[in-house]
């Protein structure tokens, strides 16, 4: 039985309870927004995760990293490396999207080594296959894409992210819309060349419920994807993206009625005045279902920092109720990322969740930002050090510039406002 | 006259026509804004600056980025090397807040060096000169500190933060407060050291017409300092804060009547869910006087990354009304900036900023999104990073992992979502 069921019959599991513990509240809060809909813990019945987590409405902000090879760039060795530094990090999920030779054992690979739930995106492979043995996505067959699921789902994969809007009357809308970037999804572009060579309709729609036995019987969290998602700002908001969104909400009733757990994909590139409204109307269509955006970014002019310019978007997201981030990376729009990018990836998009989480009235989230502040009034740099985001930068910075006095540093050298009034504060 | 007194006669004088150009708007519009004091030049009628620039309400969301020694770091060279860095990464604005040796010629250095407008902080020169030829801020005169400032503005400084709102009153309320970090302005903490130990209310409070005067005679814009700013998120919005705030507003009525420029300044950290309040508070509080926010950082936790922080908080002000945003540098909390973390605290600045712009709505900001996602669409990477924001990185990016396919990127590599499905959307 699924998570999602066995909340439906009233039956708190080891894992319901683990994360209860992980949050700070009670397992049968996490029973009940499971049995809603509204939290999914992504993990495969084949999986024993030693770090699990609740994703979903009430419980902290969580953040995926993408890691995974491509063509260009195919050394697993490299994408282990990654895997190890996003965990470090602090990225509460990964996910595996390989596009280079030999991703079956990629992804053994990373299933093997990741103390965090792993999500891939199986038309990659499908497709892939397809154009390698028979010369093009169009020969891909549906038994193809489904078998390449269930692999995935055999395999040990916790949440697999299934484009199933990308319909031909979503794909009516973009075509009608005039897009400054037409499609901007790898699995979207999979499945619009396959529909539109072969004129048959998305199998992940047609034969959903094919995709939902499989679910079912591993209890692999679909993630429905946004094959539709805007790539630009302009684009943003526009029909496609949300006639493809309202069939998500549909197939997302259809998941939570057939005991499947369910998050939904969302943009991607948004203007930061759209961003709550994206987010309402997510919640709003599908029936509160997990939201789970790409970033978003709300500026397509800064390539080389869109960790910033999705930080931005991220924290407003959240902030206006986005329960899941997948981060984006300095490298985002110019290459594959490098250890140093996945690293800077994840910890913008960590201060995007936990900001928003302080906004969000998180239990405890403000606690943090409090412990630290003290030490920074007490001037302990050893406290502050041992509590920021990211130790190892905090003592870089500092070693890089001693300052004479041991407890001030060098932007104020002994003019450092908060020493200067000490004495002058107490009555 | 100052430019506002021109204003108030209805003269449409060559700066504002400057201005006007800049913004892509008629100079009338630009003239009624600053009758209003809605809008500010700072430009010192000793100068000439090569970029000036307006700011406030409906014109582009302007940033600063301080610079300046400290006693640990007094190199002036290096100060000037960073003076050219962020003019060339596309500050709006510098501030030299030197509390190193040799004030004056440090600012005398800058001014003459300096395409953009330049703002200081005089209390620092007034208290730490004090301290050197007196022995202690106490013994600074009041004299002392209205002869630095006269000083400042003979010098052709354009804006000068003055911490006016640091009254017994305030101080009153930040006591009654107990905060988590007491003051973290170092012009408040001056201020208040000297307060407490003359046991004399604020020169610049109590003789606030004195300071009109040198400000008038000059055209030197008055930056209302805010000396009792949150120093973390816990902080925020408090009664210090905001009583400060209200007595801020009263000063810059007083000054528009006057016929001096005002902004207003502001925080420094708060939590997300609070920052649009400050600025609608603000805005009404103050009269519609621009508002120049530093930072917000919305977290505590990350220092090492507090230009991400305060590119969250800077976009989400700016969109609710922020005019002018203050960089933050990876560097704050820990030492006094390096070139590179200059250069990484403008650019961040600038993407909140324009992500702003975007959702303000101001004319033209969203075409350069849109032309760089057309170059994008067509993989045209020479247009591409020739419209980046910064080509230079964009070029590093780009040239450390070569795609087999010049048209892609090795990211996806032939697999480009934007390329393959490009022929099936043709009808």
């Amino acid at each position: 039985m699924t998570q999602l069921e066995k909340a439906k019959k009233g039956v708190i599991t080891p894992l319901m309870r683990r994360v209860a513990e992980i949050e700070g509240v009670a397992p049968g809060f996490i029973l009940e927004k499971i049995r809603q809909g509204k939290v999914v813990i992504p993990n495969n019945i084949k999986r024993n995760i030693k770090k699990p987590c609740g994703i979903g409405e009430g419980l902290k902000t969580k953040i995926n990293a993408n890691i995974g090879t491509s063509k260009d760039e195919p050394d697993l060795k490299k994408e282990l490396k990654k895997l190890k530094t996003c965990i470090e990090a602090g990225a509460d999920c990964v996910m595996d999207l390989s596009t280079g030779p030999g991703i079956p054992k990629i992804r053994k690979a990373i299933l093997e080594n990741s103390d965090v739930p792993v999500g891939t995106v199986p038309i990659y492979e499908a497709a892939i296959n397809a154009c390698k043995n028979k010369g093009s996505i169009k020969k891909m067959t549906e038994n193809d894409l489904f078998k390449t699921i269930e692999q995935h789902a055999k395999d040990g994969v916790d949440f697999v992210t299934v484009h199933c809007g990308v319909t031909f009357e979503s794909l009516g809308k973009l075509k009608q819309q005039k897009r400054v970037t037409n499609i901007v999804s790898r699995g979207g572009a999979f499945l619009v060349e396959w529909m539109v060579s072969n004129n048959k309709e998305n199998p992940l729609y047609k034969n959903y419920d094919r995709l939902l036995e499989i679910a079912k019987k591993y209890d692999v969290t679909l993630s429905l994807g946004d094959g539709m998602r805007p790539g630009c700002l302009k684009d943003a908001s526009d029909s496609a993206q949300i006639q493809e969104l309202v069939i998500l909400g549909k197939l997302a009733k259809k998941a939570l009625k057939y005991g499947v757990q369910v998050i939904i994909e969302g943009p991607g590139h948004v203007p930061i005045n759209q961003i709550a409204s994206n987010v309402v109307l997510q919640k709003k269509v599908c029936n509160n279902a997990p939201f789970y955006v790409l970033g978003p970014l709300v500026t397509d002019i800064a390539p080389g920092y869109d960790h910033i310019t999705g930080a931005i978007g991220g924290a407003i997201a959240a902030a206006a109720g986005a329960d899941f981030l997948c981060y984006v990376t300095p490298s985002e729009h110019l290459r594959l990322p490098s250890l140093k990018d996945v690293k800077d990836g994840v910890i913008a998009s960590r201060i995007a969740a936990h900001a928003a989480d302080i906004a969000k009235g998180i239990n405890g989230a403000m606690d943090w930002d409090i412990e630290l502040s003290r030490a920074r009034q007490k001037r302990d740099w050893k406290l502050q050090k041992k509590l920021s985001i990211d130790p190892e930068k905090f003592e870089e910075y500092r070693k890089s510039s001693s300052p004479k006095e041991e407890d001030v540093c060098t932007m104020c050298s002994d003019y450092c406002s908060m020493k200067l009034v000490e004495s002058y504060l107490q009555d």
